[in-house]
């Protein structure tokens, strides 16, 4: 297996594919980190919706994040997407108008993706109106990583072989 | 969709099944979040193997961690498990033989666990033999959700049809 750097190119077009990532906050040094539906502007932004919790409320008071979106082909083909970038929430209010509508715009294209955040609220017994909530990432750092098979490998056919543990 | 608790045994056995999951650190509030590789031991401790590298310089100035593990079979119809723990090292020495041995032990059984933290040295040129480590999660805090579709969903065949993004 060779892993390589992915250029900025590879890791944008790895984010507008992908709708599914792991958000990390972090809350007096100690990381949470819970998978996230999102939508990427194609440039420096990325946009999520969900509901009031934990996650919102280490945002709030320290707004930097971090989120991770990988592609797993198998052991030794797969790529990874960290982006390190700062929280900001959009709340329905007339200067955040255009930004929500920009927020809604992108995540309406991937489908489904209010259902979990409304059904995470059911679990805790909230109302979904008032907890709903779209926020903005902003992002100030992106690398990524990527893995392919080497000649050998790839001759005796693992790359096909070996799935992921996810895949179970 | 309806989201519920999972209890601690659901989540135990969704660690003991899987190998593949999502690190949390955090440095001066900074989260990082990467894919890792581990195994679990059924009770209070995960391990892992890696080499040298940002995480690891992070894990030692901030032994708080976070491990994410999802099992995503659908929109309708996934599991999450959020381990905090924090990050011990097992060092080459003596006091450590037994923990060591015993971390080697359970990551054998995993298929190919060393092939991508020994490939990821490889990328930044280092020596693997020099930069190879053994650590330890403690699990201090373990929480799972577990999300199924309601009857309508299952009726209509969207759990099946709706394939979550990671599977392009």
């Amino acid at each position: 297996m060779m892993v390589s750097t992915m250029s900025p190119e590879e890791c944008r077009d790895l984010l507008s594919r992908f709708e599914f990532g792991r958000l990390g906050t972090a809350h007096q040094n100690q990381p949470y980190v819970i998978p996230i539906y999102f939508a990427y502007d194609g440039r420096d932004h990325l946009y999520s919706f969900t509901t009031l919790g934990r996650k919102v409320e280490w945002m709030r008071s320290n707004p930097l994040v971090c989120v991770e979106v990988d592609e797993v082909l198998s052991h030794f083909h797969w790529s990874s997407v960290v982006v390190l970038g700062r929280y900001e929430e959009l709340p329905d209010t007339p200067p955040y108008r255009e930004a929500r509508l920009q927020a809604q715009a992108r995540l309406e294209k991937k489908a489904l993706w209010w259902q979990t955040a409304l059904a995470a609220s059911q679990v805790r017994g909230e109302s979904h109106e008032a907890n709903a909530l779209f926020y903005c990432i902003h992002i100030d750092e992106m690398t990524g990583r990527r893995a392919t098979s080497d000649p050998v490998e790839s001759a005796i056919g693992l790359s096909r072989a070996a799935r992921p543990a996810p895949e179970k």
